[in-house]
């Protein structure tokens, strides 16, 4: 299941190291000018500032004229530059610990093993991309999304984090009862997020532990803000009610250990392995931007 | 959106005071006879183990000949007895705080105010009740909620409470990538259920603050259990490895307070309003079985 | 596959000799008075005018309150009055020709014998109920269907026939490119109707054998009829141009032959039955209705 | 709507004239050794066996690792190579008689004029390469497309034509009652080509015009063919009785006229416009492919 959303739909393709990723977006209403500098200035924030290579060059495809949109399929294609899989041969039958290696290999029998293929978190690029095309399309909507917590940052060692989101200007009435309710979708959108692992709408999993006087939300009698705190989130029954949606986002940490690892080979035995030197530490800090597209490619197939 | 699932799809209806809740179930296969005891035994446990009342009857209308499947559409309805809709005459104009009163009506513009109308607890009954079929469509998994913390039961207050949920018997390889997730999907299935305001899978929000070599499961060189602890909740990249499914989800207090409350009149005005006494204080005990349909309804869905 | 629709959603249930049929709907708006009467007289069309039989009377379940929509799922059934499924007994192993017996068996590997099942025109009740309730939600559309031609009406014979159907109303600019086709929804949408086999728009098949000169509808350099003729039957490229939506959707003769015919036993030899009087000779005149029911539930799911 | 399939998920992009047309086929299996030489056949046929130039070159941009499918998205590209667009600026503000100019103008307000954009049988291409992969993944069935009928070829003047299929190999058993039905699901398929006008299986429109007794199939007796005539093309209440699966499909005359026509400017006066020479003037001869591409599509939804 590569396609997010019913209205806005955004299938995403591509391994690590193949071609390119990329993606097609359908839905997306005709005649925006799509502002490619800040589409630019998305992917330099999920590369944490670091100039632009090669591979992150988008290429437009289809769907536009003149840099405005037609109302048909909006195709690009991120190609992978520097991709140097010959560093990879030696995991090609190795299952490393914390990754998707092995559930990759359970499920199709064949994997591309360089550099995570199709569960690495360069797929995430496709989304920042597509996310920021649909906040295009809801100015209206402040997303900000920041890293709440960072874990231990021990040497030879990673750490994960959480990242907290805050979503301003969503009239009440924004959402579907039962099963499309705002924070089921959020939750979905979110814990797709490569290593994503928890979901809280408001004072999540606090609010479990309160009473119930100390949760409920009361009004203020303003016309805004409605409530005098905000404990659930901006959400109730599934429906906004006008108050900022607030969520927060839990991430494990990276799973690539800076340390020599036991991997399980296909054969079955544990074969120790160290995988160097040029993976991230902490991811969360690149974090930010991919929850913001998420959240926005969320709430705009609640608003087209 | 009231339909769950695309494989096995089911659509449930009805409003906790109109004539009737249920469900219509696609997409279930046929020759299955359905243990009518266990959609009972399910139904009583959703009932905290009160006595069955005309309220909680299933109506077969359409799917089944002699109790076996025919692989057509399975629908159900259970009349709502003892409605007592003269009760709410006072609630017609008033939004309660912490309910989807307000939300539905900016949504809708209209709503029945009777009991919580869709948004009621009462839907959930066509949940369970689908969930069950769905498990004896399954029946190599054990699915097993139980409440694994309540909140403080303070007099005159309600409380919530954090479930905890874990499924054993899923084979490695089940998932999708990316959008599909297992974990993504389970958010979605749980965050749909009325109250629920956090999901988290295994560590969940414990591990990002975990380092890298806490959080990472190890290999244990054994065919079961393929790694030493489970920390990512036996799910990677969205697929299953083999380990138990684990995941938690908390739920915020009861939101109809035993005590004076001021509600939002449709005017703009605030209004004192008594709720009265026959309602729950404290609803997570009657949740396990609401998560494990859902988890069961999520699942068949890969499975099928 | 039960369900109809993406935006207005129809799961249809129930089998012709079960506890009863009808549907769901799921994405009616909220606030729409429903006109019970022309839910009446739709169904009296459909039973080419005879009076009304218990097994005609519909229930709605939920999704109303005081007769207006709630904008949640509004459930109904249909109770299958006179059923006397004993006739049926002689069937149970039998597969008549011409009908979805074999088919049904081949699937699932067991079937409702009795009057077709879930594959009898019973059915279709459960479709004019919802059609007429997009009718109401689209006033602006005229959508008419008659019969245009009918089969030979010989003794102790069945016909088919043709029956052609004209929407006006509907603006330029409806309709979805490439796979959503305003030609290919409704194509799909008769093909679903029990009998259908062969669809065509416009000038269909006599325009294969038309020479371009002939075919192309010319401009008429008038805002309305804006061509001078409607070969394409009101569609370009799947996109409505705002002259009539025209089609013909063709039936063949009901199936169930007033003469002894040689049914398949499952045990695979053959075995004459006689099926006895009461059952429709030229079902053609039954059908307008249902052709306006999935016109309309087709047209719905591009306007909403 | 540029997506078809559920479960084998074709998403087709790109305008005649933009950089490229393209797809991504989602729900491929794995371990699939894709045969290119069967791709360059298909196209082959597509192009009448002219030779290939760069416009028809497929450029693989994911989802295979060694020419085998990994189970991830397979992602491709055709690069639009000889486009000329600027033959088209005359073409800015017409809209031409009997193509999608003035309805996708009046869907979007706004499009992309140069060769019917992404109304352009161009798009096809992706869809031959979509369903080659498909037919690879069914070597049972054998789908063969031929044209049965063309139009008279006048001087200064087109034609179209009808093309009838006939799948071989499909068990009895495969389809989906009621809005799944092979019938339903094969006419959305068939009408969604460029050009299409007219579906029917089996015997089609003659069969409402003949008496039961002359359509109705009877059981040979045999295992093998099941029945002594085929009228209803293989199908019956939508499921497949094992015989071929036997349609038509009628195509409407190219409207591209080799003649002056009279043109609509947006401004709504009529304009004469000579369109020139390189256009077909008989492109049914193309289009058994693309029946068969669109066969293939539709039938490998129901079997995967």
């Amino acid at each position: 299941m590569n396609t997010y959303g019913e209205r806005f739909r955004v299938t995403t393709y591509g391994e690590s190291h193949g071609l390119a990723v990329g993606a097609v977006i359908d839905g997306c209403p005709a005649g925006m000018a799509i502002d490619m500098d800040a589409v630019e200035q998305a992917l330099l924030r999920r590369r944490n500032g670091a100039p632009r290579t090669e591979a992150d060059r988008v290429v437009w495809l289809s769907g536009m004229k003149d840099g405005v949109t037609l109302g048909t399929p909006l195709a690009f294609s991120i190609g992978n530059g520097d991709s140097r899989p010959d560093d990879y041969d030696r995991l090609e039958h190795l299952f490393r610990p914390g990754h998707a290696d092995y559930t990759y290999h359970a499920k199709y029998g064949l994997r591309d093993h360089r550099g995570g293929g199709r569960a690495s978190a360069r797929e995430t690029t496709a989304r920042v991309v597509a996310g920021c095309v649909a906040r295009q399309l809801m100015p209206e909507l402040a997303i900000e999304a920041t890293v709440a917590e960072t874990g231990p940052r021990l040497e030879n060692d990673t750490c994960g984090g959480i990242v907290q989101c805050r979503v301003t200007g969503l009239p009440a009435g924004v959402g579907e009862p039962v099963f499309g309710k705002l924070g089921a979708s959020l939750a979905s959108a979110m814990m797709s997020i490569p290593s994503a692992i928890g979901f809280e709408m408001g004072a999540g999993f606090a609010a479990a532990l309160m009473t119930g006087s100390q949760y409920v939300d009361r009004w203020s009698g303003l016309l805004s803000p409605i409530t005098t705190s905000n404990h659930c989130g901006g959400v109730q029954g599934g429906i906004s009610n006008g108050m900022p949606i607030e969520f927060r986002v839990a991430f494990h940490p990276v799973a690539t250990l800076p340390q020599t690892v036991e991997c399980l080979h296909e054969d079955g035995h544990l074969e120790p392995l160290d995988v160097g030197g040029r993976h991230d530490r902490c991811a969360v800090t690149r974090v930010p931007v991919i929850v913001e597209s998420m959240a926005a490619l969320c709430l705009i197939n609640y608003l087209l």
